[in-house]
């Protein structure tokens, strides 16, 4: 399995991913699913994968022929990010076309789905998450973060932290807390840990590392996060058991459920 | 979807479930999910459903009806948790077998998954999963809580809680904002929200609740729980950008990644 995310917020771009695929349990390795196309000053270009890995690494290799033989498009000369994810999109769709019908005889998954984040000169940065059909949906104000792989461990603390208002350092933060939380729950997830974090209009990255296993500085948010938890529990108001049987239903609050 | 919750340790047993089920987004209607079948100073057990409703509700009419009219065995006459775990998986293959042919025609699921917890006279307390297709397993001191239907959401938190010495009145507050931290992140788990609270050895239920939509308390830890996660990142060791590149691995602390 895989856990990949991204967030758009006003002042950047944060991508982050893990490093574990499996083929079964009794089979596990490390591949590096964060991947850098940008050109310092002309434009940022990312792309996280996740799904069948014959399928993404030949989606890569194709992205980077296209580039070293200059054909017509590529990840450098397209004009803006909406044009690059109808095109990887298409890679995608080619890919899958030419070994649908070996790995489906043997029922084997060739679904795989991407992130690609960046910005070019004269446009917005943009997110996008495209699908293994090659079609694709971009990250907006209102959801400005777009997961792939095993996202549902890792969404409640997302859901309850980012908005496009959330500086991207924290949002940085926030992934890495997010990757964490899947990690213990979902063995099949795993260090190393990839990050960058693109500042908006800077056209280049700064900020990236590589959390391998037992880097400081992820042992000491995993604690200081439990001990964050911990505490939050004691300070939770107790359970009221006889008050409660009769609370009012409230329509004008039911939204505070589904919001 | 559903989410339901079982949670056994030293001096108690919680279990918990949301009301909500949808036959698709356009038809989203409220069952309660959790049963108490106790005879107050005898046994105590509770029952949990998630699945097909056709099928959990005609399994729960076959228990109650085994009940009226004497039929052996039944809930009341069995003699360890063990065997009634078995029973009622044995009812649940029944019911499938019947309607098995007629579902599959349509491809619906008719799958179903309970939890099953309680007490008898003379013996532990006991918590147990069924399967769909009647086995069942048992939590145990090492693996203190069984969760059923939606259950990803929810389970980072009860990772980094709940240990077999976790109190049970701390044990109910978690249940209660690991079902509400999934209501936030899938709108297919909704209130009403039923919690039992099970001191062992009483031999009876005293402390049960149902939160409606917009029960204050409910609207309390969620916003308390907010407010500590926000702190939680302010409070969060930054990230130093340059000198995590050379992070060693550490073999010694590998298993802090997959405990």
């Amino acid at each position: 399995m895989t856990y990949c995310l991204g967030i758009i917020t006003e002042s950047g771009l944060v991508m982050a991913a893990d490093s574990r695929t499996n083929a079964g349990v009794d089979y596990v390795s490390t591949y590096r699913k964060l991947f850098d196309f940008s050109i310092a000053g002309d434009r940022v270009i990312l792309l996280a994968t996740s799904g069948n890995l014959s399928v993404t690494q030949e989606a890569l290799s194709m992205l980077e022929k296209d580039i070293k033989t200059g054909s017509d498009p590529n990840l450098h000369n397209l004009t803006s990010m909406y044009e690059i994810a109808a095109y990887v999109g298409k890679k995608v769709r080619q890919i899958q076309e030419q070994h649908r019908q070996w790995l489906e005889k043997d029922q084997i998954d060739y679904q795989c789905s991407l992130l690609l984040g960046g910005q070019l000169q004269d446009e917005a940065p943009e997110l996008y998450l495209i699908y293994s059909q090659g079609n694709f949906i971009q990250a907006t104000q209102e959801t400005p973060f777009l997961q792939i792989g095993e996202t549902k461990y890792g969404k409640p603390l997302l859901d309850r932290t980012i908005t496009y208002q959330t500086p991207w350092r924290a949002a940085a933060k926030c992934a890495l807390l997010s990757i964490d939380s899947t990690m213990k729950s979902n063995i099949s997830v795993g260090p190393p840990i990839n990050l960058i974090g693109y500042e908006h209009n800077s056209f280049q990255i700064n900020h990236q590392l590589t959390l391998k296993l037992g880097a400081p500085y992820l042992v000491k948010i995993r604690k200081s996060w439990e001990s964050v938890v911990k505490e939050a529990f004691d300070r939770m108001p107790d359970i009221d058991w006889d008050h409660h049987q009769e609370a009012a239903i409230d329509e004008a609050t039911e939204n505070m459920f589904v919001d």
